[in-house]
């Protein structure tokens, strides 16, 4: 038996392709029937080729959910028919770090995201294997819909990680950089925390729109220097969100940051040489702040608030296609087609 | 020359006569020509006649706003004609947590409240004379309106202390326990922390109808403790807002808290043998913090959230009275009659 | 087969009984043969009468240390011959807090005390049936030895908590009321917070003696509220530990502790209506902490502490006596006779 | 009139000359005839000429200590004759964070160190002017002796600044890497917080020497990477304080640090494009800190810690020498002859 995958094959290359039925991975592991995953922009770094990969062929992608099909014989929590979300981003789900949910922490040093090389396949495809089936799944809470329950597995909890980051405090002025999928669900964290006003800076209309939407002011990335300069006073933002990932967005995050300020970068950047303005810096009194987000350590917290309506991460998804549309869906995303914001595949179809 | 103020005489006896015109009380100190001022809660300790005084016939209230009209040779940072608003709490505003606004960790012990007893006249009254000016007043904000003015001398500071006090944290589930002016304000200071629910207890109606609006769930005092548990799992809220004073209602938030959770209180209660409930406290690992609010520390967080809109305080006015109609104003505060929630009273009237 | 085992019998009588061999409770816990176990102050409340007990014959004590004989069937971390330490407090060792070591925050409401009722028997004795092996044992790691395990158990995390609950930071003074093991344990904490100084409060002098020894400053009982404002200018410390329980000395804590400083309570109150002073505590902007240690939550921060030599908690034991001289330790530390600090018990003598 | 002054003319000259008598620059000024100076770390970046300057022949240095002779008509708390310490960086003195001593903070953007350009000449001389003297200075305390009270003046705050930064917490690891005065007071700070271990890492062995004897774990710097991550399992240590600014100590911190780690930077470095690892901070999951001290923010903490006699700085001193001998003094420090560590300048000789 065989199920469709969306798959790797180099740069500029995904395609549908068919691969073996999985199998739990271990004795703790679980499999999948995938019901909706989304493309994500560290997809794209992929993608573009730059990320060093030692083979191609492996199933791509780390934002699905799904049903439960099969369990290895250790699974405690969880069933067949159970409709789950899964982490993005998983350990090794023994040590005690990552019983506690802090994945990135994990002390056997297996941290890892799904669909990055073949040795964990990813879950833009039909069906998916999950090693560490009690520590990666959680059961889709009521209240919770599938489209949310998408964005739990990673770019929800990566921008209130974001914000934490940030440490944001009632009363400040927040900027956040980069108004794509992340930095939009950046905008709605940050407010979580209190702040008076959350700068917003892109050049693209629609998502300034949207981020003033969420009761941000919006800021012309052209002039983002200029403008929040004044709309503070000279003094600058007590912390800043860079969603973008690219060398000149960090360093305007590090430009704009007011003295004794956070820079917290979720964006992700691969330059092992960034220019890091050092005297900058230390006159700056700065915090600065970079990683991965340990997705099922934020759950408890994101839940709640979902189920409550206080934060709607559904409406980053501007796309609803089917997997057999897999390679179309990259080329939209990644060339920022249509209005495209965040797509999302319909294994079914 | 003689002003209009509005004196304690005894228990129920508030009256308006005529007072000499202050003078600032020393070289620090100056003189405020008053344009508003609000009744508080903690007036009513005095009202009801629940505080030893020593003497009669000072002028009554702390929460006040008006112009500069004099000032002592040493202040530096106000003259006549400033508009400003007065720490209804104030220090020595000499010794170090003093100058930095933590004027109830006062080193000299100096911590005083206006109108408590004739040492220091309040400012229900046309003039009245502030010491350590430099560090009790604050020009009004531009963009800051008088009414809310008014509320930034106290109460909005007090139900803001009280919220960060609750450490709510995103995501949690804080119960805000008495919907009077300074709950109310509780409930929208706690949504400033990111709560997935605000859980508003009380039973008038009309102000668990307010609660709502501000986005919170009213729960019906009758049915409190049944409520929260079944809206928590039986786990109840992370954290208690204490809002009210009575020994019937901090028991009651001793006993919804949930275990390793935090009980905040910000009502005034005067009970020295309050019966503190050990055991059920050990059991639930519980942090209970009850303070005066430093109220020149809450400033700078507050101005700008008054500033962008994200915080109404003025809404809880209910009733704009003239000074002459003093007496009669706290008997409608006292008896809640008329739907009173705040009065503010007019010195020029 | 049948083990020995120290039983309670009512008020004062605790006494060396046969029992059956426990078995593992069920297929998540495990047998112990106990090396070591030590009396604590809190089986002095049952001693004395003060807790309610449905039933009595029970094996006491909650502090204890041996190596695993047993295991159920889903035990995944420990095998017989495991040398190990017990959390004198578990859960359920299924929910998500008692996984991550939460004990106390156990959604199942099961947070319990071994020893202190017929349901978990407890283990001064020569064998004990420990529920949720995986969750509330670790091996003694390297470099521990038997006394500082069985101190791992209970006391040390206790202490630790209390200083981590008073919130202590460099150059700050905290007081310490109370210097039996618990207390002095506390004072050895509480210095790895970098306090400038550390008040130790008791009435006899070797105690007195002993917390000197530990680098505090030794406060005799009887003048303990003028000396302390002596030495802290009249302002008081800035933080308060009550390592006694009693009404008297918790009062203590109050009246000492400056403003807008911490009371944290260790010491074990069972008044249902302690007379709080509410006036007081208002005016000194109070939080006040109250709870019991979540044991398995703090191993990860002593162990390696009592590893590097960094805390020495073994000093506390001043009576090494055998299992079958149990009723005679529990009058010795009753009475605190013979200098009497801790008393170890020994289950093979 | 004139004092003699070590005056500034170019890259490694420095010497002894005569200046005019200083007068208070301003009615908040005052005027001290200085006891004692030390020569910085960061004198050595001006002495290097690897900072920009307009002009040459000031008075230099930054750290000393001195009696008042004459104060501005409106300084409040200082008259001639206090003996007093000088915060080597200052800010306007009358914004609202120089207010609360968080002078880099300052509003007014006028953060300043004392003898980095002729705008403010420095106290390595027989007299020093200071602005803004009352947030400037301080009395030296009771207990605190002249040398003692030189190193509160930057380097011990910039020390625990460092090791506060580093967000230390009881029973962690922590590395300083660089073991000069900086380094070794980082050592004795980062003791306050509680760590099982501080890894110290120089390659001079008397300065490891030194670091064994404040209680660290010495490493050489040959061979750090190995053996601090054989020291922590391969883990590498929860935070490192960088004290040397070089960029390759500052990789070395990023390579060492564990996941969800610390690094905080107290070293200067001037590199305005450092090549910093993005891929590698982003699997950490890095906090990363530098900054420049809020050197009088920090006295409240430090004071007591010195009174106390648990932080005993003046160890650090290894060069007692005359202002006449300053030119060799800086020849001394620079080449680090003679086993120096830092050098105390009397002006009086």
């Amino acid at each position: 038996v065989t199920i469709r995958a969306l798959t790797f094959h180099g740069k500029g290359d995904v395609r549908v392709e068919s691969r073996p039925d999985p199998t739990p991975p271990d004795q703790d592991g679980a499999v999948l029937r995938v019901e909706r995953a989304a493309i994500c922009g560290s997809d794209l770094h992929l993608y573009h080729g730059d990320l060093p990969v030692p083979e191609t062929g492996f199933a791509v992608g780390h934002e699905f959910v799904g049903e439960v099909v099969e369990v290895g014989s250790a699974v405690r929590d969880f069933r067949a028919g159970d409709r789950v979300l899964c982490a993005g981003v998983i350990g090794c789900g023994a040590c005690a770090p990552c019983r506690g949910g802090h994945v990135v922490r994990c002390e056997r040093r297996q941290t890892r995201v799904f669909g990055m090389s073949g040795a964990l396949p990813g879950g833009q495809a039909e069906a998916v294997a999950v090693p560490g089936a009690d520590h990666a799944l959680r059961r889709i809470p009521e209240g919770v819909s599938v489209e949310q329950a998408v964005l739990l597995t990673d770019i929800l909890p990566t921008a209130f990680y974001g914000a934490k980051g940030a440490e944001i405090r009632p009363g400040q002025t927040v900027a956040v950089i980069g108004l794509g999928p992340v930095g939009l669900l950046a905008v709605e964290c940050a407010q979580l925390f209190g702040p008076a006003r959350v700068l917003a800076i892109d050049r693209i209309p629609e998502r300034l729109a949207r981020a003033k939407a969420l009761g941000a002011v919006p800021v012309h990335a052209d002039r983002a220097a200029e403008t929040v300069q004044g709309l503070t006073g000279g003094v600058g933002p007590d912390s800043v969100i860079e969603a973008v990932g690219a060398d000149a967005t960090i360093q305007l995050a590090l430009q704009l940051v007011r003295v004794a300020g956070v820079v917290s970068v979720i964006g992700v950047n691969m330059n092992f040489a960034f220019p890091f303005p050092m005297p900058l810096a230390l006159m700056k009194d700065l915090t600065f702040r970079i990683g991965i987000c340990p997705v099922p350590e934020l759950w408890d917290e994101l839940v709640p608030l979902v189920q409550a309506g206080r934060l709607h991460p559904e409406n980053v998804f501007t796309h609803r296609l089917a997997l057999s549309e897999g390679s179309e869906a990259y080329r939209i995303f990644d060339e920022k087609r249509d209005g495209v914001l965040k797509v999302l595949l319909d294994p079914s179809r």
